[in-house]
C-alpha cells in the first residue's frame, strides 16, 4: 500500500499532543446516609466552592424493594449538610439491571432534569445502584454540558469490584450491549457494604465472578484467596466479601491506570477475560443471565479452551471450574449450543468473537491463560476446539 | 463548614490517576479529494492495519450548492484508494448550521449507519462541513463504541480556525447551546483551503471573528496583521486568509495543549472572550446570526465593557471596534436592548451571563481584555456598565 509523498502546501501539519489526567479516590464505608457518616458531604464539599452544590439524584429501584428506608435517609442527610448540598428534585427512581440500558428514555429523563433543575457543570449527578444503572447514568452525566460530576454509589458486589470503579460509562442500542457510551472517569465512588447485606444470592455471587476474572489473569495469589473462602465467601461472609472487594477493584484501578491505554484506543484490554461469550450470553439468554453469572460462563469456557490448547495444565484447569462451580456457578446453558455450526448467525455463540472484535476495534483480540493469575493475548481461535470445549462444561461435573 | 473527620473502616480510599494522552495532527492541504492527493488516504493508512478500513462519511448539505462535484470526487478517490479504506453506504447529507444541532435525529441516523455497517471503534466517520455538522457527527462518532475515530474535514474558516481543530463535540438541547457533548479530541483534522473559494460573504467573513477574538487575548502582532490586512481579507485575498486560518488554529492548538485543563474540569476558559453574549445573541435571533457575526458583537460587547472599566485604552478599544467594522461585521443588533431591565428574563442578553456560568460551572468566569493582546479573567459584572456598553455600540460609527 504504497503512497507517493507530496507536500502539497507549504504550511506543515500542526502536531497537536492533549494530556488530560484525572483523579478521583474511590471510598470504602459503611452506612453511608447515616448522618454521623460525613463521608459523601465531604467528597462535596472538597473543592472548596462556598455555595451549596446542586446534586440529581438517580437510584435503582430495585433497592427500594430492601432498602425501604433509603430515600428518607438521603433527604434527613441531605438537609443536615444543606449548607454543603442540596438534592435538585425528588430522586430519578430508574429500573435495575439491563431494563434501564435498553432504554433512551432514561438518559432523556435524566438530561431533563438537569436542565429543568439549572444545574453546572460543576453540579452532581449522584447515582446509587447496581452496574446498570451507574453505567446509564454515568452517559448521561457525562454528556450534559459535556460532562457533570459523576458520584457513583455502586451496590452490588459487581458494580463496587469491577464496573463502578471504572472510566466506563454506556447504554445498549440496536440489540448491542454498550453500543453507546463515553470513557470518561467519575468524580468519586462511594461503595457502601453495607448495601451488599440485602442483596439476593445470585447477585451477591454474580460479582464474585469478576474477582475471579481478574485474579486469573493478573493475581495467583488472589485466586488461592477465592478458592480457599469459597465456602465462607458462599455463607455470605462480609469480613471475606469486603477483603475480595477491596483487591478486586484495587487490580482494576491499578490496570486502568497502568494500562499506558485507559480509553482503549488501541486493541489491548485484557481485563475482559471471558468477555466476548459472556456479553454474547447475556444477549441470547434475554439478559435473564446477570452480567457475572454469563461471566463466570464466559471464563468457564475460556479457561477450558486455555486447557484444551494446551495453555493451561490439567489441575490448573480443574482447580478454576472446581472453584467457579463451589461458589456456586452454572457453567453450561443451553445457549451456548445453539446454531453452533453457523458461526454468523446472530443466536450463535461465535457471533459474539465477531462482534467483541467490532466493538472493541481492529483485529480480534481474545484473553486465554498460560496459567493461573497469567493472561494471554491472542489474535486467532481455532472454533472447532471452542466447540469441544463446550460440549465439555457441559459435560463437567 | 467544617466536617468531622472520620474513618468508618481501616480500609483506606484508592487514590486513582488516570492519565489519558491524545495525539492528532492538524493538516493543511488543497484538493483533498483530488486523486493525486495522498493525504487522506496517508492519515487513514498511517496506523497500518491491513484490511481496508470503514469510513462512514457526513456531508453538510450546504456545501453541495457550490461543490456539486463532492459527491463524485469523493466516490472516485474512496474507489482509488480501494485497498486503504471503503466507504460504508452513501455519504449521510445533512442540513449545516445550527439546525443541525437542534434536532438529535441527525444523531440516531449516524448511529443507525454504524450500526448496519459493524462498524469498529477503529474504522472512521469522515465529516465535511461547517462547525456545526462537525459538533454533531463528532458528538455521534465519540459516542458509538465509546468513541469510533473522529476525522473532521472543516469547510468554513470558522470551522478550519477554530471549532475544527479543538476537542469539543456537541448538539443543542432544550434550547440550550451544546447542552448534550463530548470533549474528545478528533483523530485527525484535514483543513482543506479550497472549500474557501465558494463560501459565501458572511461564511468568509464570520469565522474572522475567532481569529480576532484568540488574537485579542493571546496575541497583539496577530491583532496587528488581522488590522492591516483587514481590507485585504474583505477582497478575499486568499494568501492572507490563510496565514490567518494557520495562525488561529495554532494559537487555539496551543492554548489547549498548554492550558493544563483540555477537558475544562475547572472553570478556566479564556477562549471564550465574547462568548457569553455571542451563544444568548444567536439564540435570541433565532439562530439567524452566524456564530462568527454574534462573537464579532459580543468581542465588540466586551472590548467596550473593558474600555468603560478602565481595563482598555481607550486608543485601543478604537481599534478593535474600528477593524471590526473594517472587515465588515455589524456591532448592533436590536436583540442587545431587549428586556434590559430584567437580567432573568429569558429574552434579556443578560440572562446570558447565566447560562454561562451554569454550562461551565463552578462561579462565573468572563474574558476581558486589559490591552490588546492580554486577557484578563475577572467574575463579577456591573449590569450598568453593560447596559452603558450596549449604547455605545448602538450610537458607535
Amino acid at each position: 500500500m504504497f503512497i507517493e509523498q507530496k507536500t502539497i502546501l507549504n504550511l506543515q501539519p500542526i502536531k497537536q499532543c492533549v494530556r488530560v489526567t484525572f483523579n478521583y479516590d474511590v471510598h470504602f464505608t459503611r452506612g453511608l446516609f447515616e448522618l454521623n457518616n460525613p463521608l459523601l458531604a465531604q467528597v462535596i464539599a472538597a473543592d472548596q466552592q462556598t455555595t451549596a452544590k446542586q446534586v440529581v439524584t438517580v437510584i435503582d429501584g430495585g433497592l427500594l424493594q430492601y432498602q425501604s428506608k433509603l430515600l428518607e435517609k438521603l433527604s434527613v442527610y441531605a438537609q443536615h449538610y444543606e449548607n454543603i448540598f442540596t438534592l435538585s428534585g425528588e430522586p430519578i427512581i430508574v429500573p435495575g439491571g439491563e431494563t434501564v440500558k435498553n432504554d433512551s428514555r432514561f438518559i432523556e429523563q435524566i438530561h431533563q432534569r438537569i436542565n429543568i433543575c439549572g444545574l453546572c457543570r460543576h453540579s452532581y449527578v449522584l447515582a446509587i445502584g447496581g452496574g446498570a444503572v451507574l453505567d446509564m447514568a454515568g452517559y448521561a452525566a457525562t454528556t450534559a454540558h459535556r460532562g457533570i460530576r459523576l458520584l457513583r454509589v455502586p451496590t452490588t458486589v459487581l458494580a463496587q469490584n469491577d464496573s463502578g470503579v471504572g472510566v466506563k460509562n454506556g447504554i445498549n442500542a440496536f440489540g448491542k450491549k454498550n453500543f453507546l457510551g463515553t470513557f470518561m472517569p467519575p468524580y468519586a465512588v462511594l461503595n457502601d457494604f453495607d448495601f451488599l447485606t440485602t442483596l439476593d444470592e445470585r447477585d451477591w455471587r454474580s460479582g464474585i465472578a469478576e474477582a475471579v476474572k481478574v485474579a486469573l489473569i493478573k493475581d495467583g495469589d488472589f485466586f488461592d484467596f477465592i478458592m480457599n473462602y469459597a465456602d465462607k465467601l458462599g455463607k455470605r461472609d462480609m469480613e471475606i466479601m469486603e477483603q475480595l472487594i477491596y483487591r478486586c477493584s484495587q487490580l482494576h484501578l491499578e490496570h486502568i491506570a497502568g494500562s499506558g491505554d485507559p480509553f482503549e484506543m488501541g486493541s489491548s484490554r485484557p481485563l475482559d477475560f471471558g468477555h466476548w461469550a459472556a456479553h454474547k450470553l447475556e444477549y441470547l439468554t434475554n439478559y435473564s443471565l446477570r452480567h457475572g453469572e454469563a461471566v463466570a460462563i464466559g471464563i468457564a469456557l475460556d479457561s477450558t479452551y486455555s486447557y484444551l490448547a494446551g495453555l493451561l495444565l490439567q489441575s490448573e484447569w480443574q482447580r478454576i471450574l472446581g472453584t467457579l462451580n463451589k461458589l456456586g456457578f452454572t457453567l453450561y446453558v443451553s445457549a451456548l449450543t445453539e446454531q453452533l455450526d453457523q458461526p454468523d448467525h446472530p443466536h450463535c455463540l461465535f457471533r459474539g468473537l465477531t462482534e467483541f472484535r467490532e466493538h472493541l476495534g481492529g483485529e480480534l483480540t481474545i484473553t486465554l491463560l498460560q496459567g493461573i493469575g497469567q493472561g494471554i493475548e491472542v489474535h486467532q481461535v481455532d472454533l472447532s476446539l471452542y466447540r469441544k470445549a463446550i460440549l465439555m462444561l457441559r459435560d463437567w461435573e
